[in-house]
């Protein structure tokens, strides 16, 4: 189908972002990892029982003003596959509060592999007659190196459970133009991905606001790119990380939007988790800040969109 | 480092072969999935301790004469957090057997996401003071499209762990030329990406074979581009996907080795997982015909380079 269940949730909530759970057990408050060890020892199951306590305490303070939430799977698999249990149950619990989940996993294979991928992140398996949504995100982030092969099975997917994809087109690390902006012919190689985004997204229906299942991640970094990038593909939805921790600001960003204000979700990740450390907060209020963090985020966005 | 690990015991067994690990609970022997069932019930956790069962049966049948398996994540992560659990068991039994465990992720992102999928995949972290491997695999398959900050945070693993990546550079699908093929310049993209390991590889000491920790992912399906890469990449260790299920064949791979024999590993997944259904033989005797099809493909593969 295409990305209006998320368009939607952008819509009722007038907030075009996206909050990245990417804990760190370093990084969170220490009372929610102390009372982990408390529990469980200093084990792997003590690492993924505090990423998701802090993950729900983020998920309360802001499923009723952020439309979506993108976990980063590499956090989780950090902490093995207790991590990746927490993984899930973050999911599973923003969901349950009616976010919209992008996973955020940049898989990649060949076609027979991204079918289990596809299984894994957005559809359903059996184990006898008993069917399991494995993890069951709304979208997953992907790598189109390997070409359309990697990209199909996902579609389906996408037809099936009304989700989605976002394909890495312009990434936001300094480094991603020593590939991605060189030319391939008379066109640089994120305008090639793009244009195949376009061209994939096509091969289901488009959705009511005009965007397709297919999405593309463009970086807030690289505001010239992502004017360019709305001007050419019309029909693809933006995932734009790299707000805030990154660097990217406001004015970075507001080129990723159509003409009516749609057309991109913007990301940002440790500046809302860890609000409460710029802000000088309890590391208890961390929920509280990191709301206040989300609304000033999306006053900041949808003003710049207002006023351009 | 340096590949030195994987290249010994290729050297030990005389078999430059590598056993994907990749199973779907309708391939794999019905038995061993009543079993899980009889003992799980109808659940996730069923399905990881058939698949974890199976391998287990594959690994004892052939770790005296293949050097190394390769897991393949999408298959495991198809059954959850249950599933990702059989992967960290699979890697565990088959290090404890003695085996090379090259972890097919495909992981790719910036530089601080790479952090964490290199701790998790192939490094260490803590829990309060203790110290945990969360996966603990050898190597790992990686995408190079985000450039060098992706990569970094891995040779420093490399390094510090004596463990190696595969970037994947031309790969075994159909649709691998859509990007890969295209020229950059006067290169094509997959020789850019081939450069860019030798550079990357480069940047650690060589191992005593001549090969960097930076190995490159080049299918059997295109020998043409695996005879041209192995002459260009003087320095980049090949694995090699495609064999058997995909149509590669002993005669398509022989251009990957070097004048010494080495140089590269040979993947075979499905053929040698479910060699008992080629060979017409009892579910229950699966690891023997798996044995049977290792030992063919390893005379197969080194007959061919001796020969040409």
């Amino acid at each position: 189908m295409s990305l209006d269940r998320l368009i939607e949730k952008i819509v009722k909530t007038g907030n075009p972002s996206v909050v990245g759970l990417d804990p760190k057990i370093e990084d969170i408050p220490k009372y929610i990892l102390d009372n982990a060890i408390a529990q469980y020892g200093e084990t792997l199951e003590a690492a993924g029982a505090a990423l998701f306590e802090f993950n729900k305490g983020l998920i309360d303070a802001i499923y009723d003003i952020v439309p979506a939430v993108k976990p980063q799977c590499a956090y989780y698999e950090m902490y093995g596959w207790q991590g990746v249990k927490a993984l899930y149950d973050t999911i599973a619990y923003a969901k349950s509060k009616g976010m919209f989940v992008i996973t955020d996993g940049k898989r990649n294979d060949i076609g027979s592999t991204m079918e289990a991928y596809s299984n894994a992140h957005l559809g359903t398996i059996k184990v006898g007659s008993t069917e399991f949504a494995p993890f069951g995100g709304d979208a997953l982030t992907v790598n189109g190196y390997l070409g359309s092969d990697g990209i199909k099975p996902l579609l389906k997917a996408c037809d099936e459970k009304d989700c989605g994809i976002f394909v890495l087109v312009k990434t936001s690390n300094p480094s991603s133009g020593e590939l991605q902006d060189q030319k391939m012919g008379d066109k640089t190689l994120y305008n090639v991905m793009g244009d195949m985004c376009e061209k994939w997204g096509e091969m289901l229906p488009i959705g009511k606001y005009g965007y397709s299942a297919v999405g593309a991640v463009v970086g807030a970094t690289y505001p010239a790119q992502l004017d360019e990038l709305r001007k050419t593909l019309t029909k693809t939805f933006f995932l734009v990380p790299g707000y805030g921790a990154q660097g990217g600001g406001a004015a970075d960003v507001v080129g990723a939007f159509d003409k009516n204000g749609l057309g991109a979700i913007i990301n940002s990740s440790r500046g809302v988790m860890y609000a409460y450390k710029k802000a000088g907060m309890d590391e208890r209020d961390y929920a509280v800040a990191a709301r206040n963090e989300a609304i000033r985020m999306r006053d900041d966005i949808t003003a710049h969109i207002k006023n351009r």
